[in-house]
């Protein structure tokens, strides 16, 4: 569970359905979560996905400014492509801004 | 995937540990998908959740009112007391406004 500050900041809700190809995803996941981490902005990053392929990964960001610099990164620009071209069979972003939270139990 | 329209709109981010109490959860948890469903402002849900028992669910509401109303809908308030009381070991709600989506490939 990340632990991200009060709000207001940014959530990158990054919804996908995998396609069966393995070719190098799970290393790549990982040094992306790696990667995320270190960028200046970053907050904390969940992630889960079912049995059947569907996952979503929700990234949080102090700003929208943060966000683009990591969309814009080099490793990760590759590793964007690769998702479009083998290891995504669909998926959805949406960049959000996170206006209240509160936690249970 | 939830098929969304264009923003903005709101988002739930529900991140969720579950405990190793079943009692119901996965008819509860199929149920309140279904009256969500036909709440007003109601415009889609995405969960996905993996072996570890950590789980993220995404609904998506047209309104900040919508949502108001959904958290207050009797079925689900039990609904959520007995998340408290013995489904959930944490759980972290996030209320998001969505600003940008895309999606590919």
């Amino acid at each position: 569970m990340a632990k991200t500050p009060e709000p207001p900041y940014y959530a990158v809700i990054f919804s996908s359905k995998r396609t069966d190809v393995d070719e190098g995803y799970g290393t790549v996941a990982q040094r992306m979560v790696e990667l995320a981490s270190g960028q200046p902005g970053f907050l904390g990053v969940e992630s889960a996905r079912g049995t059947d392929g569907f996952g979503i990964t929700v990234s949080y960001w102090t700003t929208l400014e943060a966000i683009a610099a990591w969309r814009a990164q080099g490793e990760h620009r590759i590793a964007q492509t690769n998702g479009r071209r083998k290891w995504y069979e669909h998926f959805e972003v949406r960049v959000a801004h996170v206006e209240r939270a509160y936690h249970g139990p």
